[in-house]
Parts: C-alpha cells; structure tokens; sequence
C-alpha cells in the first residue's frame, strides 16, 4: 500500500495511463495494485475515465473489474457505457449477474444492449428479467447441466467430455435430470457418476422427487430454507414443474446480505439507493436532503409543543437546558427497542401481530432504565439549582418518556410491516417525533403543576 | 400460520408437551409447525424449557434446533445444559460450529463437554478454538477428504467408497492431496475422477500449486478473497504449508454478514451481543443501560453550554423552541455521513488516511443542504414570530452546524479506525456530542451578538 501522503496516486496514475490509451500498461497496472487496493483505485475514477477503462481493457478483466465494483457504481457503468461494449462485457458474466444489470436499466438502454447479443443468450436473459429480483427466479443461474432420463452414465460422461469447456465455468455439484417435457425428475451427485459404472442408468442413480423450488419464492422462504439445507444449490422450477434455474446458496446469502445493508442504510436516512462519494455531488445531496427536509417537518412538528408552552419556559428557564437532554435520550432508548425489534423480525423470531409481547417486554426494560435515567438526569438538575422539584420534574419526565420511548420503537417496526411499510426507513423519524412532542410535553407541563415549587 | 390472536399457542402448547416428556409428541408437533414458526415457537420458550426439549429429543434434531436459533441463544443453552447431553449434540455438527460454541464457553464449562466426547474429536476442537473466530482457521472446516500425493484414481475411488458413509457430510467438490508430511500440493476436482481412467496418478491429473490461505488470514482479507473467487471452498494451510482444513465460501459470508449485524447494533446502541426479548429482564435492561448512561454524560455536557449561555437564552425566549430542531437536525445528517463511510470503509473503497478526500465530498453536500434546510428553518422562525434577525439567527447556525456535522460525521468513522476502534459504536455518541455542543453555541453566540435586533 502507497503511504497516505502519497494516498491519491493509484487512480492518478491509472486515470493517465487510460487517458493515453496504453491497453497493456493499464492491464499490468491493475495487476501490480491487486486487492484491495484495485478495487479502490478503480472506484475513485471519474465516470468517463471508468468508461474509458473498461472500454480499453479485456472483456473478462472488464467484467471482472465490475463485479468488484460497489453495485451501483457497476450499475451507473452500463447506463452510459457503448451497448457493443456493455454486450462483450455481459457475456463474461454469470447469468444472474447479466439480468441484474440489464434489470437496472431503462428499457431503451436495456434493449441496445441486448440488440449487441446473440438472440438465444438475450432471450434467457430477458426472461430472467422478468422474476422479481428477490425470488428464486431472480436469483438463480442458467448455468447448470441437465440430461434427459432414460440416458446411461456413459451417455451423460461423453455428454460432459463434449461440453467439457462450457461447462467448466456451470455449477455442477449435480446434474439436473428432466423428463420429455423438460420436468425435474430427479438429481443426479456429481460423485455418484465417478462411482458408477459406465452401463448404468441415471433413473436408478438419481435421487427421484428431489428437493426443488419455485421460481416465485421469496427471499424472506429462501433465507429460511438455505438456514435449513445443506445444499451448494437447488433446483428452481416454474409452475409446471419444468427445470428453469440452479440456485446457489451464494446468491441468497449475497441477497440477505444485500437487504441487511439496505436496512442500515434506511435506518440512517441514506435513501434511493447506496451512496457512494464518487457519485456526483447533486445526487448526494439531493438523495440525502430528501430525507432530511421529511424530517425537519416532523421537527418542527415536535418543537411546536415548546412553542405552545412557552410561558412555562419562561418562567424557569432552567427547564431549556434539560430539553435537548430529555428529546436526545428517550431517543436512544426508542431507537434501541427499534434495532431489536428489526432484528427479531429478521430472524423470524417476532411477527407483526406479536404486540402484547413486545409491550411487556418492553415496559420492563423501560421502568428499569427509565429509573435509572431518571435518577441521574434529575439528581443533576437538583445538584445544578439546588432546587429538589427541578430534580423532580426532569427526572420524572424522563424516567416516563424512556417507558413510552421503548415501547413505541419496539411496537412502530411492527406496525410498519403489518402495513407492508419499511420498518427501517420510518421507525426511527416516527419515534424521534413521538418521543419528543410527549418528552417536551411532559416536562412542561409537570413544571407548569408545579410552577410555584420552581421559580 | 396461527392467527392473532392464538399466537402463543406453539411455544405454550410446545412447552407442555416438554414437560409431559412425550418425547414422540414434541418431535411430531415440531415437524408439524415447520418453517419459521418452529424457530419461533422454540426461541419463545423459557431456558428450562429449551434445555428440557434439547434433553428430549434425538440428537440430531436438537442440532438442527440449536443451529436454527439465534447464536446467542443457542450459545447461552450450552452454558446451561448437561456436558453429556451438550456433547451429544455437538457430535452431530460441523467442526466449526462445534469451535464456535465450545469457544465461547468457560473453560471449565468446556472442559466438562470435551471430557464427553471421544479424545481425537475433543482434540480437534481444542485446536480449533485456538484460531481466532474471524480468521480462516476459526471458520474453516476438518471435514474433508485428504489423498497422498503417487496414489492412482482407483485407489482414490476405493478409499472414497470405503469412506462413502463418513463422507456423505463432508465438503467434497475437491479432494485434496498432500505430501508425506502432510504438506498440500495439490487439489483435485472431482469432476476430473470422474473422467479420468482408474490407473491414472493423482499427480498428472491434479492442481499443483493450487491457490491457498493462511490459518491465520483476517476475516478482511477473507472477504476481499472470496469477492475475487469463484471457489466454494479453498484450502487452509498452517505455518508449515501443511493442510489444516477448507475454509467454505458460505462460512466467510455468514462471518460477514454477522460482523455487519454487529455493525448495525452497535450504531443503535446495543452493546454486549445480540439483544433477544427471551433473554432475562436484567441483562436486557442492563447492556442498554450501559449505553445510555455514557451517552448522558455526553448529552449534559452538550446541554452545558446552553446553560452557560441562560442569559441570552432569557432574553429570547423562541430560542428554545430552535434548540432541539438544531441539535436533532445536525445529528441526522451527521449520521447519513457516518453511514456512508462506515459502508465505504467496508467496502474498501475508503482508507482511515482518507481524510482530505472525505472533507472536500462532505464540505459539498454539507453546503447545499446546510443551506436548504437553513432556509427552510430560519423562514419558519420568521414566519412565527414575524422577527427577520431570529429567522437569521437559527437559519445561519443550522447551515453552519450542517456542515460541521457532515464533516465530522464522515471523519470520525475514519479516526476511529485509524486508532483501532469500532467506527460503529463509538461515531454516533461522539458526533451527536460535537454537533450539539456547536450547534447550541453557534445559536446561542449568534443572538448574543445581535441581541438588540431579536428582543
């Protein structure tokens, strides 16, 4: 790794060997980074120096280069890249990875591009396109070696022997076994052909009746089931039962992956899409405002109880300073009901309709750490102003809005997804108003009960 | 599934079943609920009910149990249960998960479940566990099948049948060959026993100099090795070169991707391991309150400077009302920032040495949304209290205290790094604390200056 003081030359460099068109010394650049360090070389380029890279380099090491890229940044690539470009480039790739990308784009762009193919490879990846991209049929390969029943071993062996060079980049763990009608009959382990004799047949091999699942499966079942098998792969079939895919353990695991990363970046408000700071600034910004300027409303929203109460705060204006305090604090708390809740409804643990549940288990968590807070937060004011009912009343507001706090964010991702809302993108501004207008309420009106006490 | 309102019927109607040790019964009800709603059903029970139900069944579904429930909680059974019974289970799973569990027990815990098991299995996992959990040698597995290097394909087959039982669970898409010390110098894929004739040396058919890693190969360098990768599995070897065990590709994504759910707890605020609602009151109650009582020290020291500026806070009075927008307001866009470099750290795409690079991309969105939300804030106060100055006033500061809170936010993550703590845990208190202090000082500096003008 270069040196910090030296930290930008990579992309520098690069970007100047591609300005100069040099095919060979990019490629030996690239090679002599390695790592890590190619991946960050490649990301902090300029868009059209990125265009111009993979345009110069080998369509393997282009898709290559891609499939390490961040997804959206391998995404923008293909909306501005030359279509005949983009098609060499796709045909490197697996046929997940091609419906994924042309699945992103308009379909204009979409349809130059496929035009570049070879019509056999754009029809299957324009049915692919068509499963929704967190199912099955959206997941699985076409890569996948399939022989018809009734064959021998030695059949399916000289079969390999002559596709031997395709099929060396395909999943084979098994070999797909399918009847007339191209059904699913059976699998056929990859060790069971080395333990057979050459005469023998598939159907008396094959395990019959093999697991296998439907293209429409959501990822939410997929999760579940690869939890459950052991399996590298399975089989994914259409409603007839006919064999359309293989789909790897790998692409759920990298799908879940993919939604966990989503549900961090929703809850921190970064929205439409990943960010990356090699995107152009407007998009940053603008993606990033959209979210806040939504919850600057519900801001003032919350603050407007000050606003009304305002006579209260003015007679002991001590109560401002615990304001921000109180609003911060229930805050935490809620937001930390919020993430156990994401979490338990990830793991399957917790269901939308479990809210007698939640409420208990969290009320008693909240009166505990509510205490807790409390305590300290009034013992605070008390030592601050010497006056025990200051103490009181922030510290009694406090310890109530932790309970209403943790309740609220353990119950809002609940209803959320009862709703078929995104539990992680909403939870955290609903709290935060709800926690605040009832935290502010609270500590101005028990001071204004107590307004003699306090002055 | 079960509707709303009987939803705790599985796990109490499971717990009875436990406790009338129909072990039929419970075994025909689990298969019964199936899916998500078993997991459901199980994690919901109390611990002594769980433990029951693990003693109950066959050891192989209470393994299958166990590797279905969350790890904390499967881990928090084995601390709990008989060392006979915990090593019955254990021998039913993989050797990485038999390392994880025994790994996070006690020592004298542990000692008493390897005492149960046979002495070569009881060593094997010792050694395991002497790996760190996020290195190669923690996840990887000993279930593979391992040749010497001179033998011929018909004793390679030979050996495969004679093993054929013990092998069935082992990851075979390779059989990896070794030297008279042990020593890997080869890899050979299955599909070439296949094709090859009986008489045939492994030596001419296989890998030589196949790729490998180190025992001791960061979960990091993991990640980025499998990005490149297309293997499922790779061999582990030690100091020495010599075969220790396969790493499986589905053992670094399940590493990462629980690394990323640590990632997304600790920026909520949940400290100590997962947080589940089964878990006792107490360590619920008090891991979050751990969290929040160093975030309350922070919270009263930001609030400090509102008190020390009371008197200008006294004299405008609608101050107050702009205090909590302001600080909430910095500390959401402080957080998109926090989020977008702890992704990029991530991803690799960002160095801890990065700073210039993150400052000049921050300073951009901070200036565009600074002063868009300074606007739309400031015309709020304006249109409230018909005063132009306090429009001016909160509108400034909270431009002001975007940027700062943009800049900080996307450079904490990257200190924290650099110095060798979690980004996640510690970036959100630590940004919250700044933006608040300044936000409050730039607000309240701003109306003391143009005191006059607000009155």
């Amino acid at each position: 790794m270069a040196d910090a003081t030296d930290q930008r030359k990579p992309t520098e460099r690069l970007a100047e060997l591609i300005e100069r068109q040099e095919a060979p010394a990019v490629q030996a650049f690239l090679a002599s980074l390695g790592g890590l360090d190619t991946v960050r070389a490649v990301s902090h380029l300029a868009e059209d120096d990125l265009v111009a890279l993979l345009e110069l380099v080998e369509a393997p090491t282009a898709a290559e280069l891609l499939e390490r890229l961040p997804d959206d940044q391998a995404t923008g690539v293909f909306e501005i890249i030359q279509p005949a470009t983009a098609a060499r480039i796709l045909e490197e790739m697996p046929s997940d990875a091609q419906a994924d990308y042309i699945g992103e784009l308009e379909d204009d762009e979409a349809r130059a591009i496929l035009a570049e193919l070879e019509p056999e490879e754009a029809r299957e990846i324009r049915e692919l396109c068509e499963y929704d991209e967190e199912s099955a049929g959206g997941l699985m390969i076409t890569e996948y070696v399939e022989v018809r029943s009734g064959r021998s071993i030695g059949q399916v062996i000289d079969d390999l022997q002559a596709g031997a060079e395709e099929y060396r980049s395909y999943y084979i763990q098994y070999v797909y076994v399918v009847d007339r009608k191209g059904r699913l009959v059976g699998v056929l382990p990859f060790r069971e052909i080395v333990l057979a004799p050459r005469s023998a047949i598939v159907d008396d091999l094959m395990i019959s009746d093999p697991v296998s699942i439907s293209a429409d499966t959501p990822l939410d079942e997929l999760e579940h089931f690869i939890s459950q098998q052991r399996f590298f792969g399975v089989p994914v079939v259409d409603a007839r039962g006919v064999l359309v895919g293989v789909l790897r353990r790998r692409s759920v695991e990298e799908a879940v992956s993919d939604r966990s990363d989503e549900t961090f970046r929703a809850v921190a408000g970064i929205v439409g899409g990943e960010e990356l700071r090699s995107m152009p600034l407007r998009l940053r910004a603008g993606r990033r405002l959209s979210w806040l300027s939504a919850n600057i409303v519900l801001n003032v929203l919350a603050a407007s109880v000050i606003a009304a109460n305002q006579d209260t705060l003015e007679a002991v204006i001590a109560l401002a300073v615990f304001l921000p305090i109180i609003s911060d604090m229930s805050g935490c708390s809620g937001n930390q009901a919020v993430a156990v809740s994401l979490r338990e409804l990830t793991l399957g643990v917790l269901r939308p309709a479990d809210y007698g549940r939640v409420l208990l288990k969290e009320l008693g968590v909240g009166l505990i750490n509510g205490c807790a807070l409390g305590l300290l937060v009034g013992l605070t004011a008390f030592l601050w102003k010497g006056n025990v009912w200051l103490g009181l009343v922030v510290g009694l507001a406090l310890a109530l809005n932790t309970c209403v706090a943790v309740v609220v964010g353990g119950i809002v991702p609940l209803v959320l997804k009862a709703f078929g809302r995104d539990p992680a993108l909403a939870s955290g501004p609903i709290l935060t108003t709800v926690t605040d207008m009832c935290g502010f309420l609270l500590v101005l009106s028990l001071a204004s009960a107590l307004l003699e006490r306090l002055i």
